[in-house]
């Protein structure tokens, strides 16, 4: 276990519907002590902002950090950092980077959508470290994404350049939660995954407890049940058909794909090469790899953490 | 007209598939001297070089100019310079800007694909001027565009960022020109509205010497010829839904538009609104204006020559 190293550690924080996890993150990247737990659920805006202070105390321990970097669901104001993420009803526009600013006095504080933190973590010591170039993305209850060009990180007019799982991939396709029709999310989600297996009529067989959901259909996948199998692979063709518009307009070289839809592999990641194969056409487009992401469940405090550790390349505001 | 500034000018070369222009280009990108003529055919590389110097010199005269900046049709190796431009077959991998750079030592040859040098126009000078996120297009023999994001010019891995003309429309669509199915430009260009016009049983009255082109689809659609309305509606259809595509992934403020294409007005924009409204339906991706293009048929010649005059925020290479 690496020793922190007095000033130059910061601490992460990485936000979600499920969970909470905060670290204490080194020079380079390593985390030195985390923890994590489940999102409690009615508390209310305090007492879940206490329950994120008491995560950062913990990790902090007596060390000295100088700055804070955080990953949260969106949406939010960026970077204002008024948050409030789709699966965390207590937190409406919840002045998170504030808060946080305030407790934390004289030090930085930044923050970004989770999905861009994994993004940048996948940039600074993942699958496309030594790219300048490279979307990074998270296919799981939803699908974002974040944008490193030129070596730095894209974040448009208003914070949310990335946004791929809005991309559309069949303009007659189901609606999406967002409201548009045949966006990527509403295909290769894992709710989208999941309702569209029942409606093709999937009977999975649960042990007590179990929930018929991604992971659930991703078991069945691998095991060869023919509707799990076409569900992975039809959203493969969808998530193929989006990454080829992506790069068209933003020429990457690597992309990276994490997120739990993704741990079930090639079932996901054959269908979406021979898609992209068929619409990535010019020389450059079909250059990029399109590879799993490296990084595992720590991504999102990584990339939170880089957002202090190296906020040259990846933090444009204040 | 304004007199040459010294040193401060630049020259400006707009190498296309139909004509080839150069201007003398003053410090604020005001035009001083420019011609035009159109691209000879068959001459061989060496001929269309020799016509290419003397087009610079005339324009030239005895200013004294501080650097070169071009625009041509692509593809191209970005950023050295070899240009095949699809429409010129006399250029194949021809060392344009190493050419450009032996005859005009001692000062900077910069280069970029034609509508790229459009959207830097029009981000300098255009619709795009005060926004620092930009998508500017080119809708005409091809679909083009280019990316300005946070305020500079975004190239990507190969110089090819910004091909907003293979962002897939519909992935069961057209087979385009390059081999992908469904591009943009498979339904958007000019010549896709003239094939689909005609497939759908379009029979123009041709005045003697006129061609049955997009230009001639166009007056047909503005004095209401069902079949060329419905062509330019399925254009806009298209334009909305890649757009709400490109915007998801890269929070651009304003998409500015231009080309031959876009010409035609509310015929191709009102249906592209009432497309991009479908689809475009979060609050970062509703928000943009997309306007027609401010510049006119000089904006290639004043992003040719920004690339020089403004080239901290236009040119990233050497």
């Amino acid at each position: 276990m690496t020793q922190p190293v007095g000033d130059t550690c910061v601490l992460a924080l990485d936000v979600g519907g499920t969970k909470l996890a905060a670290a204490l993150v080194g020079p380079s990247g390593e985390i030195v002590r985390s923890v994590r737990t489940a999102t409690p659920v009615g508390a209310g805006p305090a007492a879940l902002f206490d329950l994120v202070l008491a995560l950062l105390r913990d990790v902090a321990g007596y060390s000295t950090v100088c700055g804070i970097g955080v990953g949260c669901g969106g949406p939010m104001v960026w970077p204002a950092g008024l948050v409030s993420p789709l699966n965390i009803p207590d937190f409406r526009d919840f002045p998170l980077r504030a808060a946080l600013a305030e407790v934390y006095p004289g030090i930085p504080v930044r923050l970004h959508n989770d999905a861009v933190c994994v993004a940048v973590a996948e940039h600074w010591a993942g699958a496309g470290a030594g790219s300048h170039n490279v979307l990074g993305m998270v296919v799981s209850t939803g699908v974002g994404g974040g944008l490193v060009l030129d070596g730095r990180l894209v974040v448009g007019a208003t914070g949310n350049a990335g946004h791929i799982g809005h991309v559309v991939v069949d303009p007659s396709g189901p609606v999406c939660a967002c409201g548009g029709l045949g966006c990527l999310e509403a295909i290769a989600s894992g709710p989208s995954l999941v309702r569209w297996a029942w409606e093709q009529g999937w009977q999975p067989v649960l042990a007590e407890g179990e929930l018929a959901d991604a992971r659930r259909l991703a078991a069945d996948a691998v095991v060869g049940v023919p509707v799990a199998v076409a569900a992975f692979a039809r959203a493969g063709w969808a998530l193929g058909v989006a990454i080829a518009s992506a790069v068209a307009v933003t020429d990457v070289e690597i992309v990276s794909i994490g997120g739990g839809v993704a741990q079930v592999g090639p079932l996901l990641f054959d269908p979406l090469a021979a898609s992209y194969a068929r619409h990535a056409r010019l020389g450059f487009s079909a250059r990029p790899r399109v590879v799993p992401a490296a990084l595992g469940q720590d991504a999102g405090l990584v990339g939170a953490a880089a957002l202090v550790l190296a906020g040259n390349r990846y933090w444009t505001a204040d």
